[in-house]
């Protein structure tokens, strides 16, 4: 495929993680009309999956103190969807280490979900090992999300990808958690995945932060050498600067199964008037973090504060100035 | 160069076009404040030109209706500037069709002006070629800008590439006035200005728009094959949706010349305030028309008047629903 940009891959499928990752900037209380009008610009558009949350710990996280979509419990889940007699793929995220996923994740045939994604650091591989495993006993696709792969280096991941690619996952997400990555690192990773893989018949994704306004770009580089599962989000929304925005990514596809007005019209009616409470985007705090190859905290903490425009003394803080 | 992240090229010159296309928005009338704030950015930074605004016009634009960075008269300019002690090169632009160049530019040695570049649409290449000659003779040195390269077919490219080739221009840019293009497109035109130019060592240059949040990646494309001339500006201050941002950029280069802290300066004290009252960036009006290859002026008409928030209007009349 030399020339993804004029014809298409029917093999390419568009995952939406609005609310999940938008669901890191509010602690997961959306209402439910904004997830249900996600929901259905997901199917009107032609969107493969949608990501609705996480299967969070209830031991962990005061379930009052969050909004259902750190749960995604099955009541919530059908309040919206109801049996989703739809074409959409439903998803959530479990990140190993803060999940029971044992008990709470249900099996496939009582759940209107059909993928989990299991979400882990380098040092998790044992416990993301088992969870890709109790998920796929239970009967869903599951996809394995080796998080800020930008920080691990070369003979580790190597190793990580050598146990997971043993697992039961069916998809291996290259995720760029920091934004810090350029497309000749994209290349490179999605590449890698590929070949570990290959043997098992995985399919590589893609999972872009736009820190330094690279994850539209990032995302097509990805495509071009053969990811067929790509992440994107109505207007980018995600945490920090955010994510590939979904309204760019549909612009660029070419199967005509997409359509990009109902992604403007939830952007419009829905996503613009969440911008008025909360904040997302390649601030210049994000830009920096990306550049460092940091985690956003230390933006997402400055923006926060009443120091939001005080760029210069963030650069002298991370940097120790120059 | 297969490398340019790890290592840099000393060949590659950065050119600031904060004041000219950012006088896009507001016909040119930046206080001298302002300008001098961004002079003294640039020449902290390390960057190597500084585009100030047009040579425009004085019968076809009223002088008391644009700000004075729509002429870059001598006086104006050192007011700001001086005699410009310092290894920043000053450069205005000059439109065909716009421009009474035949006395409005000064010999060289009665300015403090380093480069002239020519800014022309492909039917516009006779006056083009005149120009570059005009200002070339006058001592400068000239940049020929082939605007909105991703709405001329290969065949007119071609036509026009060969002429201009044959200029005493020193530099071709690769100019995506629509923000259309993508990193195939980029590629393919930064190697075809590259062979046009080769005979008469000509270097290539790219200026991006970012109407598909693509101006930085688009820009790192052009690097990787060889682009030495590469247009930034100020948190990407410019017409639309603005232009590849300057702190970006300086953060992506290796050369260690460069500085980004005068730039994240100059933007919170004098970027930052002007987005009070001025508007750019890659808003869903020119993400659409950057994906239909238009020119920007509708959207930008749709984002000043009342409609600003209306995406699905907007949508449905350039491309009459669906």
């Amino acid at each position: 495929m030399t020339a993804p940009w004029i014809t298409y891959r029917p093999a390419l499928k568009v995952l939406d993680c609005t609310v999940r990752d938008g669901g890191l900037i509010n602690d997961h209380a959306f209402e439910d009309g904004f997830v249900k009008a996600v929901y259905d610009a997901c199917v009107t558009a032609g969107v493969d999956y949608m990501e609705l949350g996480y299967k969070a710990s209830k031991k962990l996280f005061a379930r009052d103190k969050c909004g259902a979509w750190k749960f995604c419990d099955e009541d919530d889940l059908r309040r919206i969807v109801g049996d989703n007699p739809t074409p959409l793929r439903l998803t959530a995220m479990a990140d190993a280490g803060k999940s029971d996923w044992r008990t709470d994740i249900l099996p496939k045939k009582d759940s209107v979900l059909s993928m989990i994604r299991v979400a882990f650091y380098a040092h998790q591989v044992p416990e993301a090992v088992d969870m890709i495993k109790d998920a796929a006993d239970k009967g869903y696709e599951v996809s394995a999300n080796l998080m800020a792969a930008s920080t691990v280096a070369e003979v580790e991941m190597d190793q990580v990808l050598e146990v997971i690619a043993q697992t039961p996952a069916s998809v291996l997400v290259v995720v760029d958690s920091y934004g810090a990555m350029y497309a000749e690192q994209i290349e490179l990773l999605v590449k890698k995945y590929q070949t570990y893989g290959k043997e098992t018949g995985k399919e590589v994704g893609i999972h872009a932060h736009n820190n330094q306004q690279l994850a539209f770009a990032n995302t097509i580089e990805a495509i071009i050498h053969g990811a067929n599962r790509v992440d994107a989000s109505m207007a980018g929304l995600g945490r920090g600067a955010g994510n590939c925005p979904m309204e760019l990514l549909i612009g660029f596809l070419r199967n005509p199964k997409f359509r990009n007005r109902p992604i403007y019209q939830v952007i419009q009616d829905h996503v613009l008037p969440l911008s008025r409470t909360l904040e997302w985007g390649p601030y210049v705090q994000y830009n920096i973090t990306g550049q460092l190859n940091e985690h956003p905290r230390s933006a997402i903490t400055a923006r926060a504060g009443g120091c939001r425009d005080k760029y210069v003394d963030f650069y002298d803080k991370l940097t120790g100035g120059e």
